[in-house]
């Protein structure tokens, strides 16, 4: 875990057992606020990354450290670094995850939670990651 | 600015020029999610902090950054370190802000922003802020 100590602000809280994702992740639910909104501090240990999915209500991911990717279906994946902001459409079918040779660590808010949660889909494919520089 | 260097994660943003503080503050708005979820990161200079103020729909304070206070009216104030996460109830009286040796930053997140805007009342008296160690 050394190459993340320098990035760490929200502690990383525990291993994610999830189908969702194709490698090791940790979880640390920061707080739901009642429900209305759901924030999680999400790290991903290098070449981890989450299966295609959607968000009902839509995401925010604040970036803290690390470098990871983050890919809207149809479109060019971004490469993002600490200080990111990405704002996901509600439906619009997505993935991120870390970078091949770097652990990756993002907020994750649901601001419209109540419209439901994830839909999970495929995994991304190894050839569509690997091809990522 | 030289001490907030290594808890910088978010760009500082704009000098934020409000009656509602009591020193100079640096506001960036990460995203307003289409007004579903104002995210602002906001950084304070030593010794600065906000009014008494309520939000009708609550707030969420992550820290990122810094040495801090939260209080609640009629309770102790809360010092404030990177990691931690605050939860300020709807139409709570409450202020936030540095502590007097240091800066502080943190990310306030509107959960509920349809609940309407913050109701500003009367700045943190000297006494009291003088008092917190």
């Amino acid at each position: 875990m050394s190459d993340l100590t320098g990035s760490v602000i929200f502690p990383i809280g525990q291993k994610f057992d999830s189908n969702n994702f194709n490698g090791t992740v940790w979880l640390n639910m920061l707080t739901s606020f009642g429900g209305a909104c759901p924030i999680g501090n999400v790290t991903f240990e290098p070449g981890c990354r989450n299966s295609w999915h959607k968000h009902p209500g839509g995401q925010i991911l604040l970036v803290t450290g690390g470098r990871g990717w983050c890919q809207e279906w149809g479109k060019p994946a971004r490469e993002l670094h600490p200080g990111d902001v990405v704002e996901i459409p509600a439906d619009v079918k997505h993935w991120h995850g870390a970078s091949k040779d770097s652990w990756f660590v993002h907020l994750a808010i649901e601001a419209n939670a109540a419209a439901g949660p994830a839909e999970w889909l495929e995994p991304v494919s190894d050839e569509d990651y690997n091809n990522l520089k």
